[in-house]
């Protein structure tokens, strides 16, 4: 096989995505690999219509082996699906135009469920028009929602911020309550799910170290209940820290709706001042908690490289229309390897939290959700740092000479709706 | 001399708060040390006032040596005040009493400018009294608001946090921006004061790098001024990043009071959505931004230590009503030592953020606020961390045994106001 490797990130940032185009970008690049040339999208599938394509093949070793640490993400990446190949061939026959002007035998797409469909798209696309192609998913979520994977990188970091974020605000509220702040509120991303609450759980080294509630999007939130729990916490240690997703929605009240402008979390600092007269901060952790590469989980690091460097493996064995998986072999200690599933397995599909994970009555986790998660948020991997910030020197963002004139299909593309 | 040495926290935490309290203690158990004991008052002065203090005596070097690095605080704190000797005379005499009763002839207060106030007031009283006291300040803020001193242990971590995750928020977004979110808000703490705003203005590397527009609480918010900035960023570089002091004003409007319940940034992002139509994501910092001991700035932690240290050293020398200082000997590089200032002169005084540090028209840093800020956030102190998260093994906080009878003078001592 010749031809050249292209690489493409999809929908949001994780802490890890650009280890993911590192492992991807150092084997396409090794001796054996049989590409000629790598190459990555400007800001995803929007460079592969546009004819973006950044060249890899002159940047040095060094700066290659730097998107294992950097911040953000290095090629930019856009939320845009490609639409059924049925209805909208045309788009197909563009993205192939592109490919077959710089060559691309491979295509390598970094995203969650939304961009594994349209992966398995393309893969089936290739194959109706007979433009010969490998197509390879890696996964990529803070959410967590991917199918057939144990997790998805981006998890565990997201995972590791939010748990060593709210042991430290916990001992912060620890040392004030007894004349201050009784109460401190964080708000996590989580829609649809709690994964990511559930992930702050983590926070106890231990269960029941700390009067932590967490609040899931999966269970309506009863406002007795709620209120109970925190008086409860509140008269046994003087303090609690409370872990609301996003998502959280209401059983029987409209008292969170009524603040509905600003979100959850004032609503509900707000009813704890009114109802049990506590003294409440909050917290909203947004972006940060995806971004925070300083604190990225080492194992989470490790998975985002060899999921790369397995899509490009599975891609020059000729394979498509796969998805690289990771496997759990053991939990403790937390054996891994690297696998693989159709794209159609897990194409616009949404892994829930399992309801096992939650424990409704004390707002905690269950022991079956610290088994499975507690592996995911081992280990540092500090990034290096200049003058104080995290390292982040220039790249040779080169784009390629343009072979083709522009393209003008763009007036019914679909775009996702998550932000 | 003999007796005994008395350790308090005071006020809010920071990041290194207990990394002052290692240096005190680590100087007070040396073989030169005059004091035969070293004690913490749990609670702060709470607990001078309950005599509720912990014996540190018991402790193993290698669980002193890890308060370097410990979040939180560990010995507690509380908002409280002292009242005027004059008019309170009997809170006083039951300082005096506790110390008598523990022979205490050493205190050093760890906090703000309020603290200082009251310090200042007990080192008055006890020379009224005819009590031998040291009493010696140790300075700590977040806020950077203290008189008198380079600078105040706690900011430099609080700000390199900020700083740090600016950055890592501004890659994120710089990624997605083609076809997401355009704006990213952060909201820093500050009800009068914009320092944190402007520490969040380091996470430019070099100036200009980012679009980056500080709102800072001295500057009146002017809301046409404001929007054609963020056009303008939008328009040159396709997104921005926004730092808001929590204490932002306005000038000629009420569009951030409208939203009022729930802050300034909520209200913020509503306007931006409303009057640009952009994509907007915004998150609050709160307490993360001061808690985040495993982003520490290794330059604040070697303040911290340094001071706690000194005041021992000024204590052992008899000097009383004074609080140790940072003095700044070079900018580039960083060179400072400790020194001392009376309390006097720092008790209840407030450090602004000079007005020339502030680039009003285009939201920046000035470069005279680049270089006192930049030094301050130098160097890293990675925490050791268990099992993915920061250590904090369980300590032996045992209390000494209460030689008099409880006190019932609470009723009208002062509470700070500010949380």
């Amino acid at each position: 096989m010749s031809g050249n490797l292209l690489y493409a990130q999809s929908g949001g940032m994780t802490a890890v995505i650009n280890t993911s185009a590192c492992g991807v970008i150092e084997a396409a690049r090794t001796q054996a690999s049989p590409y000629s040339g790598v190459f990555a999208a400007r800001n995803g599938l929007l460079g592969v219509l546009e004819e973006s394509l950044y060249d890899l093949m002159t940047w040095t070793d060094e700066q290659i082996a730097s998107l294992r640490y950097r911040p953000g993400g290095v090629f930019g990446s856009c939320r845009l699906d490609l639409d059924p190949f049925e209805t909208h061939q045309y788009q197909y026959t563009r993205v192939f135009e592109v490919f077959a002007a710089h060559d691309i035998r491979g295509f390598i797409y970094n995203g969650g469920g939304g961009s594994m469909l349209t992966a398995w798209r393309m893969a089936q696309a290739a194959s109706a028009c007979g433009y010969p192609l490998s197509v390879i998913g890696v996964p990529k979520t803070i959410d967590n929602d991917l199918y057939a994977t144990d997790t998805s990188p981006g998890f565990g970091s997201a995972a590791k911020y939010l748990a060593v974020s709210i042991r430290e605000a916990a001992m912060d509220v620890a040392a004030m309550c007894a004349t201050s702040t009784q109460v401190f509120l964080l708000e996590v991303m989580g829609r649809h799910s709690g994964w990511l609450a559930a992930a702050a759980g983590l926070a106890e080294q231990n269960p029941g170290e700390l009067p932590l509630l967490l609040l899931f999007a999966e269970i309506p939130f009863d406002v007795e209940h709620f209120l109970a729990a925190v008086r409860d916490r509140i008269r046994q240690v003087g303090y609690c820290v409370i872990v609301v997703s996003e998502g959280l929605r209401e059983r029987n009240s409209s008292l969170l709706k009524e603040h509905s402008t600003a979100g959850v979390t004032p609503a509900l600092a707000d009813l704890l001042t009114r109802t049990l007269d506590l003294h409440v901060h909050w917290a909203v952790a947004d972006y940060l908690q995806r971004s925070a590469r300083h604190l990225a989980s080492r194992i989470d690091v490790e998975q985002a490289y060899a999921v790369g460097r397995t899509a490009v493996e599975l891609a020059a064995q000729g394979r498509t229309g796969v998805m690289v998986t990771l496997q759990r072999l053991t939990d403790h200690p937390y054996c891994w390897r690297t696998g693989s599933v159709s794209l159609m397995e897990v194409a616009d599909r949404e892994r829930l939290l399992p309801l096992e994970f939650i424990d409704v009555e004390n707002f905690r986790l269950t022991d079956a959700a610290r088994k499975y998660l507690q592996p995911l948020i081992q280990g540092e991997d500090h990034p290096p740092f200049i003058s104080g910030l995290p390292a982040a020197e220039a790249l040779p963002l080169r784009l390629r000479r343009r072979r083709l004139s522009a393209w003008d299909g763009w007036q019914d593309l679909s775009w996702f709706h998550r932000t």
